[in-house]
């Protein structure tokens, strides 16, 4: 707890540090029963849920204000990282104006955005709200997206998080090396699933997303590829079993794919088709990590893997290459992909040093899907794997 | 899992038959990374989360379409409830158009509300990408909020929530008869709830809101009403112990406020204050439960329990009387509240037949907090308890 506080404050400090880069006076974040719907920004920066409406409101010169009803103003104040914690009764609105007035900011930051879902917090109601609050002042036409803003304060990781993340992918590290000693003849899907999230549970750790989904398990040419749960596929000699998995500890997340062969009666290696594939995928991996540095485009660094696997006479892959990973596993803002409508600009923005990303994709072959996931942090000149990435496709069992 | 997948069968039924009694030919809810910020509408009615940006169609005509990134296809298939499930490779508009110039909806109900956090699940940027979606068709102009019908699909219970509302209620009233035992002089706040907490985890259940916040306890009158985290407070004679406490249990909640007495050596009976305070508690709860009844107005039930407890000589507690339970513990539609600003109009609904409320107050004496909390249903001529009221003050250790 004192530790996941820590990184609170961090971010609050970065918060106010980033609002003149992004040309924002103030950030405002509203909420209200944040254990059922919560903008994604808010534990960023508070570590408890709050009732009724609630504002909390930095400011480029460091004040950092928690406007909330007053039976959340002991939580708030205990969570630690406002400047003053101001509770009310009856109405948010008067003492939300009443702190504008005092700051008078010219552009004041909302968590609105078309294409990043992880600075999309503001709800409707809450902003049509908003709207009446600030009703014959000036402020209603001082509101603007605090989009690129939130998002480089999600990317850019302070030590504090990088360390967590480095802990959840050691711990997903080591329960992939136990899988081998998992596989059997005829296992299904569900069973090995199952005898991960055993593992998950003794760890104290929750998985990176929904936990039926997660890890995802494939065995053989029959299994989808895509975010289905394990079923009852049993494991056979000739099949590839892939597995594309994470952890979350301490509030922070890993995602990671790995690829064994179970070989075939006399096969000593994987069949030439599986290993072309293989290679081709651990390749277009490789470019795009050599290609990533600060203020690379998305998009483009998406291209060079996607160039990769099609020039090695592979499909494309249906989705991007990599997204960032942090206190969830799609944690939104700049995304490695494809110009393709869904992901709006999201893949048109520039790479920043301290992001952490995945870098992903996979092919189909007649042993199954053959798909890798390593993740990385970006440097102040390129970028640093943060998994050990898999070199080989091992033969298992 | 089965279980559930029935209940969001009984929803999107009740929902294709609520559309005309609110005069909507269609509801239409967005979402995407469902995961990490979901409308709260949509576990109602699907029981997975999903990724890409996604729509979910419900027409007055039974229709029941979901539209949905092709990775999440088969997930959504198998959650069983859509009568269409359509998916989609780079962009969400066209195919969503194309449902909606087939069923021509005049009334599109979207999911925003000012004053009902359960039915403001739209976020900005989902919004804005709509416009973008409908631009040059008939439907931007057909869009208006879904406030009152989502509020009664979510407010009025099916017959297979309500069994699992009275399992929760069970498993927590079986829970409170356990506290007594668990009390001894001495012992600390935060003790207690992590007996509690340990019984909650041996239920396979969870508690119904924050952890580190349920159950509240209170021991004496140093101990801070309102949501916050039990401390380091002994129990010691002369406290009053009060515990506001609930479970999730199989997806629904539960939410029960209890109190007992610790008599100081020589003590048969609570002091006559404390006793006087427990008598007008019970009897403002009794008064508003007698009142009761469809089509009573929220603030008018709340006022009842008002009246009763100021005209005994107490103050007006600083909250609503009941809010309702299901999903969640703070199940948003009509509150049983006053008129004040941050209630808007939540507090002027009409009260409906299968609508779950708590009624809730308290006052604090010298010896402690004595507060209490019963859940009812709402029949078609009044109301049912779903507790069993406490009717007495009882002496423990």
């Amino acid at each position: 707890m004192q530790f996941v506080a820590r990184i609170q404050h961090e971010k609050i400090r970065q918060a106010a540090g980033l609002l003149a880069e992004f040309d924002l006076d103030c950030w405002l974040l509203l909420g209200r029963e944040t254990g059922e719907l919560c903008d994604p920004s808010l534990p960023l920066i508070l570590e408890t849920a709050v009732t009724w409406q609630s504002a909390f409101l930095i400011d480029r010169s460091g004040e950092a204000l928690a406007i909330v009803g007053r039976y959340d103003v002991q939580n708030v104040e205990q969570s630690g990282g406002f400047t003053r914690v101001i509770g009310y009764d009856e109405d948010l609105g008067a003492p939300l104006v009443n702190e504008l007035s005092r700051l008078a900011p010219r552009k004041i930051g909302l968590n609105y955005s078309r294409d990043n879902h992880t600075s999309d917090g503001l709800t409707m109601g809450m902003y049509l709200s908003l709207l009446d609050w600030l009703k014959g002042t000036p402020f209603a036409d001082r509101l603007e997206s605090a989009d690129r803003f939130a998002s480089a304060l999600r990317g850019r990781k302070s030590p504090g998080e990088l360390a967590l993340i480095h802990q959840a992918i050691v711990a997903t590290v080591d329960l992939f090396g136990r899988v081998p000693a998992m596989l059997s003849h005829g296992i299904a899907e569900a069973e090995l699933q199952e005898r991960l999230h055993e593992a998950v549970d003794r760890l104290g750790a929750t998985t990176s997303w929904e936990r039926q989904y997660c890890p995802i398990v494939n065995f053989g040419p029959e299994s989808v590829m895509g975010h289905a749960g394990p079923g009852a596929l049993a494991l056979e000699p000739g099949h590839v079993v892939h597995l594309d998995f994470g952890v979350k500890l301490n509030g922070y997340c890993s995602d990671i794919q790995r690829c064994w062969y179970v070989p075939r009666p006399g096969e000593q290696a994987p069949p030439a088709e599986v290993l072309t594939a293989f290679e081709a995928v651990k390749g277009a991996i490789e470019a795009a990590a050599a290609y990533l540095r600060p203020g690379r485009v998305g998009a483009d660094v998406d291209g060079v893997a996607r160039r990769f696997i099609t020039e090695a006479g592979f499909p494309e892959y249906k989705h991007a290459l990599g997204h960032q990973v942090g206190r969830t596993c799609h944690d939104g803002a700049t995304l490695l992909g494809p110009r393709w409508p869904r992901y709006g600009d999201t893949v048109e923005q520039p790479v920043a040093e301290g992001e952490v990303y995945t870098l992903e994709l996979g092919v189909q072959t007649s042993a199954g899907i053959v798909s890798l996931e390593e993740m990385v942090v970006v440097t102040a000149d390129g970028c640093r794997f943060l998994t050990e990435p898999q070199r080989e496709l091992s033969i298992v069992i």
